[in-house]
């Protein structure tokens, strides 16, 4: 990459909305697999564009739906496939095989594919990331999103940039850029020295996310009707819960339920759908908080579907 | 004001993004007195909308135009009055009297009114800021638009506010505030820090600038053929300059023109006007370097209005 073709943004955030933006038209159509990052919703729709969605299965981990599935569903209004990966909130990592399914399709009809690859350090058990920018032949089609936030866990910083070899889309992003002036200036000193951040670091970060993922899933897993799929990346999960319905139910967690004086928070996952039915007994589980925290919220989970009232199996 | 009345952005830009996004549709009219800050042409294109101007006299020194010329051009698709208070690119501070003219036709029509307040600590020569939030029985009128980067001297802080009593657009925004997670953590305890500035210090700006202020008004108004409003607050000025086409002047003055192996650098006025020609004469003074380059600067100027090719009186 050259610097013309990064330009740095107010976090990752910045970048999809300005990228949206540029590339979007009212009307467009971007095809995305659910569950998928909640606030992409809200950058489309301020370009009156649609998300629409090609379901993925938590019995595959949330592997990449058939790419068939993603062909069936192309208008002449598409404009636009979006992949997150590693993935929020499934943690599923994406292979080099799947991403040359999606770069196929891309090319076939002439696309924008959108990558929000802001956790690609958070790769475990030696899976490799591969990014969208390694593909060939889609120099014109690519559009990356970056941060710092996840890599340093430096998320207030707010420096991400966005990142592409379309020289059109750079010149018109670029007038976007010009006229919010500037991304932070502390965040930008930060993020220059964090790039000396040594590959140790980085080492036992990952080792320790592999092992408080690895609490999770077990603790999720040993639970009675609940389903943990094993994320290969991020520091998410979605889980499957014996329950009537994920928003109720982690509302009453933080409201009626406590366990030696406390509680869970999840995230229902029905905000990660669009239609939050499928996402009704499904929740998000974050692990960036230490083992023992970890352990003791997987208990409380557990004594909690005990009780709980809407509990269906 | 209340804090559920406050939206901590980006800077003041991200505060007119937000408020543009929520207020206006396509098609939708905003009334501002012209020349004005370019960057809201940006904004208003994000929006489809259209900025409508009324001329303001650089004899008067850039005074707000007669309220009528205001009323003339509001149409069904009016939706807003902007006013930058004190100006940029002008310097003109809007008196009391001006302001609740405004009001009235904001009153009367039920516009919304748009205040970029950035740089109201810089007032001059005794004169007080009003600012909107003063006049009364607009509240859900009003929405203003703050900054610490002029207040501070710390624009790469990138930490500005929308203040609205409106609770309709305030709920709107914040969904948009939420989407793009939060203003820089750097930025903001430097802020919340700067807040206990003592006043002794705003008192020496402010009479550093008045100093720089004559400076550039004295040094222009003696070079034939030019002109110099005395500006009442900022740090601008716009002047009137005897030469065919400010863009070219300004760029000749970096590219072939040279005294005693400096330059001066000058803002086209033609970019602060919908239609550049109204610009064509003009150019906008920055005076936040020292007295003593601006001296120089002053020189420098004159001397180069002497060989300028494109000289006209």
């Amino acid at each position: 990459m050259t610097p013309n073709q990064v330009i740095v943004t107010n976090g990752g955030s910045e970048a999809l909305q300005m990228a949206f933006t540029v590339c979007l038209n009212p009307g467009d159509e971007i095809i995305i697999p659910e569950p998928y990052y909640t606030n992409y919703n809200t950058f489309a729709k301020l370009c009156d564009a649609k998300i629409v969605t090609i379901p993925s299965d938590i019995k595959t981990g949330f592997a990449l739906p058939p790419i068939e599935e993603f062909e069936k569903v192309i208008t002449p209004y598409t404009r636009a496939i979006m992949i997150c990966n590693p993935n929020n909130p499934t943690g599923y990592l994406y292979t080099h095989e799947e991403l040359l399914k999606v770069a196929g399709l891309v090319k076939k009809y002439d696309l924008y594919l959108f990558a929000d690859e802001v956790y690609r350090e958070f790769c475990y058990d030696g899976h490799k990331h591969f990014s969208v920018m390694q593909l060939e032949g889609l120099e014109r089609n690519v559009i990356l999103f970056d941060s710092v936030s996840k890599r340093y866990s430096a998320c207030g910083a707010r420096v991400g940039c966005m990142v592409t070899r379309n020289s059109e889309v750079y010149a018109i992003a670029m007038r976007l850029a010009q006229a919010r002036l500037s991304p932070p200036s502390f965040g930008q000193f930060f993020a220059e020295a964090a790039v000396d951040t040594p590959q140790d670091y980085f080492d036992a970060v990952q080792a320790e996310y592999v092992a408080r993922r690895n609490v999770v899933v077990e603790g999720v897993n040993k639970i009675p009707g609940c389903f943990c799929p094993m994320p290969k990346g991020a520091f998410y999960t979605v889980i499957d819960l014996p329950i009537d319905d994920s928003d109720k139910f982690c509302q009453w967690l933080l409201t009626d339920f406590s366990y030696n004086g406390a509680t869970v928070m999840l995230a229902p996952a029905t905000g990660f759908y669009v239609d939050p039915e499928q996402g009704r007994h499904q929740a998000r589980i974050t692990y960036c908080i230490c083992i023992e925290d970890l352990k003791k919220a997987m208990k409380c989970l557990e004594e909690a579907l005990k009780v709980y009232p809407g509990r269906t199996r």
